[in-house]
């Protein structure tokens, strides 16, 4: 697939963090003011999700004016990830997305939240890029798993993202306790999420779970005005449960067993 | 610890990738406005250089007026970290760093690259600052961990972050065979760094011990002009190794087994 043809270069886009937040912050509070002005300028995108991709690109406009009308944008979505995330994407569903790259075009990839793979869509298109030899380019932006564990004054040396947990109560412990005995070994924080309706039942699983000394931080509505981040001893949340609120918020759940 | 008396707040501020690097890049690449604002704002800094952090905060004063002459600033540097990053902190030292929280006045946590605590120091002051009911508000920044990871179209849906691996030798390739085994039985990728002048010799023993067919990622110099990132697989980098450069710049490498 290697050839000497000119390629354009895939530009992984950050997107802010208030999905599904009804607080529209300003794109600079977020976004560094030349990846929005990349982002202007990309004609060609693959995306999570097209009309979400629009309202991005409707933020961006009020920053900077875009190359060519929104209407006018070449956007592509994403076929859905297989369930494990491991399996082969087939070479030329890839081959079609990679398409104006390979005919020597930018290609801009934005995923719902954060960095385009990480804990979202994105990752095999990507590896089909280096497959493909189109430069990768990563554009400085946010993740909130990083951002939780700057926040949860956890072990930041040695850290492990699990992803999604179970979601049926036995499954789940389970889960937990052999998360919280790697912790305990390894020293090694330990990372998950949830979709955010589910926040307040992952966090009671890991309130009743965990050992009363381990310590449980939640990062509840990063870079959003009502978010907030705490860490204290599953001991003391026992005591003092977290509050959701009323709006569910993307949240990131961090424990650390010593 | 925790009482009704009003509190500051502890800011993580992040700081560029550019560490080390000579292309001085403007910090509109790297860091959202509206953080380049907060941090012209703060008068309080607790940082893991003093002398870096001046130079940091030359770069905030060319986009945005400082609160107070930069010599003015009251600008502290962290203890060193204890080597396995678990010892708990000494109660009294970090109640002194975070003196002017307890008095109601903001204070900056800065590190060298990147987030305070996520593979850098900082995160024992977080730790404290929660035990003294400080609040901890994290600041939309990248690191370089997850930017890899994204750049690298490995899966991101499971992954860890190791630290810095041994560097003798024999004990490194025993590390990175654990870290294989696991990568392949649990679909996680590995993530590692190292000080940049002995990349190409972690480079070479990755090539040398990892399977061939494992893909092995590395993100050089991520958000500076000369930077790159390419996936390949084992047998292929043997091929063609990498080229770091005259320079040494960071790096992050990563690897998934299948």
């Amino acid at each position: 697939m290697r050839s000497s043809a000119p390629r354009g270069r895939l530009w992984l886009v950050p997107n802010t963090l208030d999905l599904g937040s009804s607080e529209a912050l300003p794109l600079s509070a977020c976004l560094p003011a030349e990846v929005i002005e990349r982002a202007a300028a990309l004609k060609h995108w693959v995306v999570e999700d097209a009309k979400t991709t629009r309202a991005f690109l409707k933020r961006v406009q009020a920053v900077c004016p875009l190359v060519q009308p929104l209407q006018a944008l070449d956007i592509r979505e994403l076929p859905r990830p297989p369930k494990d995330g491991r399996a082969a994407p087939e070479p030329q569903a890839w081959r079609t997305l990679l398409a104006p790259a390979l005919a020597g075009e930018d290609i801009g990839l934005l995923s719902e939240a954060g960095l385009p793979g990480v804990a979202d869509p994105g990752a095999a298109l990507v590896a089909a890029a280096h497959e493909a030899a189109v430069p990768v380019v990563a554009l400085a932006g946010a993740s909130s798993l990083t951002m939780a564990l700057a926040a949860s004054g956890l072990h930041g040396q040695s850290f492990a993202f699990a992803g999604y947990l179970p979601t049926e109560p036995a499954a789940r412990a389970a889960r937990l306790r052999e998360l919280e005995a790697r912790s305990r070994r390894e020293g090694q924080t330990q990372i998950a999420i949830e979709t955010p309706y589910r926040n307040a039942a992952l966090a009671a699983a890991l309130i009743a779970t965990l050992q009363p000394d381990t310590r449980l931080a939640i990062a509840c509505g990063l870079t959003l005005p009502a978010g907030w981040c705490l860490t204290r001893r599953v001991q003391d949340w026992r005591v003092a449960p977290p509050a959701f609120g009323d709006r569910p918020l993307p949240t990131v759940f961090l424990w650390l067993a010593t």
